[in-house]
């Protein structure tokens, strides 16, 4: 897990990165953040004015009610900080949509797509201003829509997921299982002149365009924003998924693809700005100065 | 086209149909629309507080920005009409989409997604408690995304859509070709045992439910309405399309489906929405009792 201390004008104080105690069960997680909150507020110059919490699963302001994969039900926010200061919870993936609407590649643009593909594939979506997540906090899981519906079974038990094809995991795994070789990572296939790379490549980027006009059919975003480790491919991700894009697409444009700005930073400046929220700050953010990196990572 | 003198109290007071004349050119169609209008208004008792119309395209609420099946481009909203009363327009499947929300299936229901299937298929989504139509207006185009990416080929050009598996006019063209027989409407399909119509059939069903797992899992829906024609068939779509709806989600549940309950008068009650909106009454609605058809109509 990764956290920091973020001022009113937008200067990351402190940026600190520790291990996520998984294996020791729920509850030890939950301490594990609240130790490091204390830590970090006690780091600054006085008390932090209020604390934003990024967490997977599903979650509300101020419950995370559910995390599969750190066994959390109902853990009230209050729970993970011993300070006095308010603070406020939010989405992972929803949350780094947040920081790239109001201080990224999205700025001020209220509505698109901001799509991190890195182990796994999770989408948030901005409509009308604000990151969306459904009638119950479950929406954006645009990695489990079905692009190939005969397709191979995802981890999820489904069939055709866009992730099972198109995330940096899913790239390195499904390579070295045609390749009959052992833990080749994603990055190694993009650059790889071996067919059977190339062969990979090619079905992660279809299924990617298939995704993202069905999201353009659907949702008529003004822009999709793709970030997380596999986006570090630059062109070679891009460009492919462009232009498969635009051809797929026969009655209407396809909305621009662009890069991400925040990179690995966009969820501790989103739970920042949910921590701002907290004190009764929404405003802030929109002046901030932060390192945005506009264009493609790799060329 | 359609049109109606719907009170205060949600009364439908007058409903007439005329025909459109879209073979004599974008004007003849909006003069005949202020024709309409016109007549309707003097059949009243007394002067319409406000009017409300609903156009397919693209359409914002003082302008018919562009219809490609009636030559329209930016109409603005006084040229359909010579009254004094303010109007509003709308777009026609997400003004159908309103009703449903205010009146009917959906009625106060903040996210849902409404899909009336006839000849063709275009869905409009309820966010936050609004018809939504993405940044430009073209959103909601659920009949256009890629169900069977190498499938046929789609009347729009593209590839696999749902609507060339699932409207109306596809299920009745497709049975007829592939049985070499001549106009068989889909009401014949659905309710035949001839096993190509069973095949058909099957292939329809397959491509709504994966289409609506693909919404389902984007934007986490609290329900999904099925209405226009096809919708008629009852159990026969309902029944098989639930439980592959069901089958193709695994790690969430499928929200339920149900029937629309305005039927082909949801268009019209949301135009008289509309209207009330204009005329600064953007209150009523919730409390009309309309005619709800709240069971599968065929069964």
């Amino acid at each position: 897990m990764k956290g920091g201390l973020v001022s009113e004008s937008g200067t990351v104080l402190l940026s600190e990165r520790r291990h996520t105690p998984r294996s020791e069960g729920p509850e030890a997680v939950v301490s594990a953040i609240r130790d490091f909150i204390g830590h970090l507020a006690t780091s600054g110059d006085g008390a932090p004015a209020g604390v934003g919490l990024a967490v997977p699963g599903l979650v509300s302001e101020d419950t995370a009610i559910y995390a599969a994969n750190l066994g959390w039900r109902d853990v009230p926010a209050k729970d993970f900080t011993g300070l006095d200061a308010p603070i406020m919870l939010g989405h992972d993936v929803r949350t780094g949509g947040l920081a790239e609407n109001v201080l990224g590649a999205g700025r001020g643009v209220a509505d698109f797509l901001f799509l991190p593909i890195g182990t796994g594939i999770a989408g948030a979506m901005i409509v009308n201003g604000e990151p969306y997540g459904g009638t119950s906090g479950w929406g954006g899981e645009i990695g489990h829509i079905p692009v190939f519906p005969d397709g191979e079974q995802c981890a999820c038990g489904q069939f055709g997921c866009l992730e099972t094809y198109a995330s940096a995991a899913s790239v390195g795994r499904r390579y070295s299982l045609r390749a009959g070789l052992e833990d080749v990572r994603a990055e190694q296939v993009v650059t790889s002149d071996d067919p059977v790379a190339i062969e990979i490549w090619d079905e992660a980027v279809e299924a990617l365009s298939l995704a993202l006009a069905t999201y353009t059919l659907l949702l008529d975003p003004s822009m999709i924003v793709l970030g997380g480790g596999l986006a570090e491919a630059g062109p070679a991700l891009f460009d492919p998924v462009r232009t498969r894009l635009v051809k797929r697409l026969a009655f209407r444009a396809a909305p621009p693809l662009l890069p991400a700005a925040l990179g690995v930073d966009a969820g501790m400046l989103g739970a920042a700005l949910l921590g701002w929220r907290a004190a009764g700050r929404p405003e802030l953010g929109a002046g901030w100065e932060v390192e945005v990196r506009s264009a493609p990572l790799v060329s």
